[in-house]
């Protein structure tokens, strides 16, 4: 099954910020790092700014950054909030199915959805930084391996 | 996230066919009861057929059934191969992903995916026919319900 490229995209963001972490980046930067359209990395911005997870600053040293909930918020956390409201299969669509008031596969489908998001409770954006993904993250951004 | 339509019509098919087991049905009485086009079920049939999960039998009494694997297998066997091929994130998209080399982020979706696929490793398709969903499903195929 798949996440959103919504999702997708948000978890590339916090990845290459948390990359760089204390120092800022900015959207337009993201945007080319990651070979995405700015307009589509600008909703996906917005959408973890309301979540909390980055904040812009201005002025010297400003720009997109992680807040402290986003450096600690686990990646478990991040997909439920990104992806939460959506159920694994969709009963209500444009012919609505005949079994949505007494479906046991849809509860059957959520208790697994909530094992995919207890897994992702136990990562860290840490874990998804780590080598060797962080050394490619910061080679993209142009800055060089600290230490 | 979601599972694809595909998957989730081809649950809705071997339900259904739990559900009047012994009994056979056809695609088309099926595609009537779900409320989909024929071409999209006959398609969904065909997978299961190739999964060897359901046979059709021609004849008097024949008709689309499930076979003893198909009867006996736990839905998360059923949507791994229904699914199973597919990543959680779409690395290689028109425009691929530069970190897919290098990505911390799949293996841990992996990881999760693996614990929505064995959450469903529990689940038969008699826990998903046993009632109100079993009643509902032989309300659908206009069979009164036995016993």
């Amino acid at each position: 099954m798949r996440l959103t490229k919504a999702t997708d995209l948000a978890l590339r963001v916090v990845m290459s910020l948390a990359a760089i972490d204390p120092e800022p980046s900015t959207a337009r930067r993201i945007a080319e790092e990651m070979r995405v359209p700015y307009n589509h990395l600008a909703k996906v911005v917005a959408r973890l700014q309301r979540l909390g997870v980055v904040e812009t600053r201005r002025g010297r040293g400003g720009g997109l950054s992680l807040t402290d909930a986003g450096r600690t918020a686990s990646v478990g956390r991040l997909v439920r909030e990104l992806e939460g409201a959506r159920d694994v299969v969709e009963c209500e669509g444009d012919v609505p199915c005949p079994l949505r008031q007494a479906c046991r596969l849809r509860s059957a489908l959520r208790r697994a959805q909530e094992a995919f998001f207890a897994s992702l409770d136990e990562v860290t954006l840490a874990d998804l930084v780590a080598s060797p993904t962080g050394p490619v993250l910061l080679g993209l951004s142009g800055r060089p391996p600290s230490g």
